[in-house]
């Protein structure tokens, strides 16, 4: 049942489309790694990006990435996908956020000290002027195809930071996982790090954010909404220019090595 | 470094305050149950709301929330909190979504499902007013201080279904911690299942969202955003009354029991 609620109560009038929401499992070398909800479409994308992301492949590409099959012949699941291939060398640092077993005083300086035992600082990037960040933003609006019929998508964009032209964008329910889609397009494309190119996100940047463009080596984010604290400061740590609340008036520099 | 970025370049404005966002670990009876990305207060409550919506506890009240301390008379850890008592028995039950250990054909009916077998058909809520909804938002943003300041901060409010009167209102990076604080509230007030009262969330409504409302027993639910396909089937699957795109000129009714 869907309806409008106006003025005079409910009317028959039916409003847009809705977006679809899905569980994806995500499996490393028959490993569960990850469980998301997130927008079909792109889905192997979205896998080896977070795959990427975590630090859990190693510098080679993945050799297969598929659909996982039941033993049914008539049977497959659209929302298991499995990467093999390319993984990395057990870590000896500390494991990820979201498996960590802590001990007291953890705090989010240890989740960027993670991080900067594991990932190099990117090359400075300048901060782009507002005409940029303009083109960016029209870029990435000509490709929110399901943002236009739902209201409810999220988009990330990856742009030549010194053009702002948009080369790829992707859309889901989540902004992570968004990212994730641009991440895992551009490892498949073996076009990582993302040297001289900028990450725009249609909503907040939040460290999640933050530390998945760090993973992929760009040098510039641009979030449409604003930065947490946490995220500033991993910014900070990984060399990359933040730049928030980017609107067609202006934007925020949260942080930048230009100073 | 905070700069603003306008049309003629950097300037030395300084833009409003950034929202922190620190990990919390979440313990129920000293075992790792959850670790989330939040903004710092209103920890119990996040705690003791994500293990009500997570069907972790029983239906007693939590006999201790406290933060975990070390060893050391004086380091004491704040983004670890530790629950203890009125635990559910063990459930025989799939387990909850981010950890099962799924085999193919598993998709998000699957989810919905496993909300059935242990939740009951909320009671139904009537479609509130234009004038209803009005109130809530009201009342809502007039408690919005970390928004007003940060621009980066997401809220929850439980309100009085046929009055739009606004009882709690919490605010946090996440829309889901947004809400497991408002439940937490409620809980450990003793006023659980929110009979009679609606769940108002400034963003979308997801399959997340509408699970934990449907866990709290509220019959109504209202977000700003829209909601996704599995969120208007859940609510459906619930009894909950679904209100999306909630804004001054008009609303849009995805689910209600009124048909």
């Amino acid at each position: 049942m869907i309806s409008a609620l106006g003025p005079d109560g409910l009317s028959g009038r039916r409003p847009g489309e809705l977006l679809v929401e899905e569980p994806l499992q995500i499996r490393l070398d028959d490993r569960v790694v990850a469980t998301t909800m997130r927008t079909p479409g792109h889905d192997f994308e979205l896998a080896v990006g977070f795959c990427h992301a975590e630090g859990l492949m190693g510098p080679g590409l993945p050799t297969e990435v598929r659909y996982c099959a039941t033993s049914s012949a008539v049977e497959t699941s659209f929302n298991v996908v499995s990467v093999s291939g390319g993984v990395a060398e057990p870590r000896t640092t500390a494991p990820r956020l979201g498996t960590i077993s802590s001990s007291c005083g953890w705090c989010g300086a240890n989740s960027i000290d993670e991080l900067v035992d594991r990932l190099d600082v990117v090359g400075p990037v300048p901060v782009p002027s507002l005409a940029t960040l303009a083109e960016v933003e029209a870029g990435a609006r000509r490709h929110q195809k399901l943002f236009a019929a739902t209201g409810a998508a999220h988009a990330a964009a990856c742009f030549d930071a010194a053009t702002g032209e948009v080369a790829v964008v992707r859309e889901d329910i989540g902004r992570h996982n968004a990212v994730d889609k641009v991440v895992g397009r551009l490892r498949l494309d073996d076009e990582l790090p993302a040297t001289g190119r900028g990450l725009w996100v249609s909503g907040r940047a939040s460290f999640e954010i933050v530390q998945k463009a760090w993973a992929a080596g760009f040098g510039l984010v641009v979030s449409v909404s604003a930065p947490s604290a946490l995220a500033v400061s991993t910014a900070g740590r990984s060399g990359i220019t933040l730049v928030g609340v980017a609107r067609s008036d202006g934007a925020t520099v949260y942080h930048t090595q230009l100073d």
